[in-house]
């Protein structure tokens, strides 16, 4: 049987990097999958694709190589077992000739300040997209796979401000033809490819500017599914949890103060306002949706480099319980950010490939427990989504 | 319409003291429903009992009035506003007269020497019964009360060991004819007073000798609803909120470690091991069940007096994810243990009173939400058993 | 004997209301002298004056009178008890009369848009020094004082870029007689005013404009005692124990990262960010100087209404030690701003009296311990300062 | 220039591991002196000992090896880097000849189900003392040492119950004499051969069996230094610097709660209530010996696996301030137990190295920081037992 093959955008970064080597250490058994969610009992019947189906490549816009990239993720994180690197070294350094350029074409001045080994050039946005296209085919006969996905797991761009042409398909071609470049952004290109060459696309990344309308409306009529927005690994995913618990309880939120502290790249990036304004969007909408009022909340993101990938968040719940007593409740999360992240686009590559199989098109609503804001999806509250996941295996089953 | 009579025992406790107080405040318009899960939009359509149509009353074993009580719960608690009880002191002096002793039979060392104004003396279980059944008739005729219900706010019992004759009815009757005093808690004959009375009862404590089988099987025989056990106000709704994220997400729990400490008398209590034993029991079941396997796993309770009602809890959660990474979750809960069960006490009886009026009888399963250890529930999670609130409500709306 | 007068600029804030209730509070036994330094056993040989023989006057910018600052102060406030404003009304109506309106001259948009009661308008530097000396010769005129104390405990202004001219006393002189608002802010008339009239001026904020180069040799010319700046009460008080037993085992501190919350007047200031970067100069200072070396260390300042005055701080301190280990120390501070700070303002007015009768000049480098970054002084590790205070009692007494 | 030997009791454990392998990476410089008091500049004049100039060996009650014990503490600890075993392989493997079997002669029963390698049997305590004489001086012949250092780093053992017997010399050489096993315990025996044989010798654990009165007569007697007792690494070096802010600030501490888990050997002996008590003892004398009263304060220590050296601590600290306020601050201590202790170990051979070369004798008052109940001294906060050390410094450069 043929492969899968699967291109992250922002391939040299520790997401990317994880999920590479956590299956390349699933091959060889060094590892387990926990942290998988399709590792779960209620998956047991389905036929998803294994890590041994699955061909790694990718785009860059940093120098480096696969074997690289983790050498400094498990030298920088002292929780991390080296061994683990050492055992599949051969298998990384085989990857790099699936690696392309990328691009930071109107990503924003931290982004681009980044962007040694870019793509972009002066070239038009339409001579861009044809390249990104060109790599995907490259990439898909090289290694002659059935099916392609694009994954975007690079780091998260100023918001876009969206408007008419982002939303109808027509006005959208006409940007690009245009050449508009201050209407796009590099994760538009990235998706506009991916859909023209019908591949699943998700947006692991709270970039707004990856599946505008347009594209979402290009992916229904290509039959390509697509989902996003921004990977719910940490404190969202708790904040996902605990928020129905006061709604419940009746319980009145006064105040939801969340303080992030990190240190990897991520954390570099969100240290400019500019990108970290798109991350707080994304953070932030998730309490006012599952309480149905809006409490004085904010979520602050601080660069702290000691840190590296191990993300710590504070934050601080201030309640009104009956007879108007005020009350507070505190959590303070440690988790590592990749390797919360890694095993869910496992997950998500697995679904994907599942959907497309299926014949599945648009925006897949069933996976919204992934995501920090879910597109098209209301539902916020993560049981009630996990509760979505398990209703679509039960029809997938049944059929 | 004639009302609807609450007899609680244990009331002059912190718990009995905040449902009175607060319901008096409602009924001046000194407070809101805040903390209060039937003023919640989806039981908008039911016609429920006010805090206008009850009359309270109760049993304790300390000396004491409501008034005095109430005065000391919120001299004790700087953050509670002393104002409420100034402007209800009049009715909290005039319940007085439904106040009756109370027994600590068989309750242990640590309760037993708090029972300075015990009904106990050296009378036989049968007189025992009897005296209860004649308190409730008291209370009903003085107070011409078209239902009475039970509550038990008491403090924490040793655990019972339960045998045959806790299971089968007959037996059961057996062991109090016999006086076998060693076979019973105080807290078994308030329960078989009430369900023999057919009064609806709430076992909101997690005593064991409240709701054994065969009162159960009384309670269907009888068409009393019944439920328990121990209110779920804290440290275990957090739990019940949390621990499904990490099932759903497929991270190993390693650890999850619980510090409790408070000052009010339930403290005190259960500053002795043989009663803490009781509540350890009901608060530790909640991860296994859920997760589905056992991690290391401890709940401690410790007696700190300076915090009064003001429940503080750590939890140091301890967890793998992919790779076989340690991570780690922390919270820290700060919440006043009365203001927070008095509301759920106050839906209780509210519950109760309409599953009497709709005839229903046994355990009330569709109250699961509010008990740390729901008599005759799986199911452990928060969301879980809200949803199973929603379709009870959802079926009462229909007929 | 003739009383001593206390002037506090900010004097219907909460500091100086908690200051002045706390001291009618002490004269009538409501409460304790707990939280003040000066009641230490150290201090007991020494004659310092007590409540009866302070008067209390003042300026601010808001309209509002002493008692309804109190009542709002402990409405506000869950934990405090509403007792002690009763017991103390009359005594608070009594002092209106020493309150002048205040001047908000050159403090920046957020305080200036605060002064409905402004006494500046549009008059010359001159003539608003000149104001504020005859407010001071009224009080003590009217109230047959001995002495009078000046205290800053206004909101914080934006910092001021010092200069040659607030180096040297003619320089600026000069500055006043030209009129160069933009020169000076509102705290630097009253300190000029203060001194000039021979009053003990203590800045208890963070505002460098307050105690200048040129005012405090002005100040050791007048023999005029004077110390600052910005009260040392919580965050960074635990700080100055802190951070010395990194130092002293030789722990290698990577980030010290610090959230503050809350929800005061002072917090609503604190929320612009020209304001808050006077308050973070004097928080951040403490890491860098105690350690010898300049860890990455933010100090992070948020308004949160619903805590009010009850600031709540999370301190993550990440730091190396042997082989290369990183682990980390986490702090969380829940402590009432006003409640802390006032036992230490009237320390301050006990031991200002003092040195002033003993005919002390110039910076108090004895009262380092009460300020975050204290003036003329080196040390900052609490301990030492302490020390600092204690030699100068051991001075004191032998003399 | 001979050596100088160093023999631990419990030489396979953790901590005596951490040492030799973190003196082993100072010597190849594959790691800093970070975590070591003795770096620091104040010592900078002084000649101390180098890691090279050390000989390591011990006794075990356990069987194992040097390199055996190393590659499981870096294996069980995710944060060590493997790196440095493998760099040490040979050294660690060449110890081994120094290796003694121990005794746990009543050490209770946890400690003895260990000690699969024991040395005690049946024989008398004298033919014990003979053995561990026998033993020192192997270790110093064989390695031709010019002085040879004992520290105690073994397991916790039960408090013994002090007597007349301890007291007086003689008395205690009966005690031998007559075999009167149950008025030792292990660490008794060490300390009276360590000192018979003019070994300077420190008690780093809690027991108090190892320094008794009478030993410490002993050791002025034969012109032997001696220190304990029980390093201060981690909670109780927090609480030390912390308390004495609260008395600086005359603060009202109300209770002061210490919750410690921990999964290492350490821990699995804590677990056992009697040796549990030991460790009790001294970390709770450190609060009510510096705050001059006892508020409510209890330590907890539990057995946590999943941690195993990374021992994690909350404090919870309530304390009342102005007008009766109650504030509280916690702190979360998370760090490597042994990882902490062994620098501090390096430093105490340094500095008993050269006690014993400038010819001191009886209990070392200077070295009082790092120790949690310091014997002979009464002073309990780190900054003023941090002067005690300097004061030290600069007697010995002035001679």
């Amino acid at each position: 049987m043929s492969k899968v093959g699967v291109l992250f955008i922002g391939a040299l970064g520790y997401i990317a990097t994880t999920v590479v080597a956590g299956s390349l250490a699933l091959r060889k058994s060094l590892c387990k999958r926990t942290g998988m969610v399709t590792d779960l009992d209620i998956f047991s019947g389905l036929r998803l694709i294994e890590p041994d189906d699955i061909v790694f490549g990718g785009w860059d816009i940093r120098p480096g190589s696969p074997l690289e990239s983790a050498s400094t993720f498990f030298r920088n994180n002292q929780m991390l077992d080296p061994g683990i690197v050492s055992g599949i070294e051969d298998e990384l350094n085989a990857l790099s000739v699936n690696f392309f350029p990328g691009t930071a074409r109107s990503c924003g001045r931290t982004i681009e300040r980044m962007a040694e080994k870019s793509a972009s050039g002066e070239c038009t946005l339409r001579a861009l997209v044809d390249k990104l296209r060109h790599d995907i085919n490259s990439f898909r006969n090289n290694n002659r796979l059935k099916d392609v996905l694009v994954f975007n797991l690079s780091s998260t761009e100023p918001p876009l401000n969206l408007q008419h042409c982002h939303t109808e398909l027509s006005a959208f071609e006409d940007l690009i033809g245009n050449n508009r470049c201050e209407a796009v952004r590099a994760s538009t290109l990235y998706a506009y490819a991916a859909i023209l060459e019908r591949c699943p696309y998700i947006n692991f990344t709270p970039s707004n500017a990856a599946l505008i309308p347009a594209l979402i409306k290009l992916a229904e009529e290509k039959d390509v599914p697509v989902m996003g927005d921004d990977g719910k690994t940490g404190e969202t995913l708790v904040k996902s949890a605990l928020i129905p618990m006061f709604r419940y309880r009746n319980l009145e939120v006064l105040s939801w103060e969340g303080f992030n502290i990190l240190g990897n790249m991520d954390g570099r990036v969100l240290d400019d306002p500019e990108n970290r304004e798109s991350k707080i969007l994304t953070k932030e909408q998730v309490i006012g949706n599952i309480l149905g009022y809006a409490p004085h909340s904010k979520v602050h993101i601080n660069y702290v480099p000691s840190l590296d990938d191990q993300k710590t968040a504070w934050n601080f719940i201030h309640f009104k319980g009956f007879l108007g007593t005020k009350m507070s409740l505190q959590f303070i999360w440690q988790g590592y950010d990749s390797i919360l992240a890694a095993p869910l686009v496992l997950d998500l590559i697995r679904l994907m490939e599942l959907a497309k199989r299926r014949g599945e098109s648009g925006i897949m609503h069933h996976l919204a427990s992934f995501f920090k804001a879910p597109l098209g999806v209301n539902e916020y509250r993560l049981s009630e989504q996990f509760r979505m996941l398990t209703n679509y295996l039960n029809q997938v089953n049944k059929t």
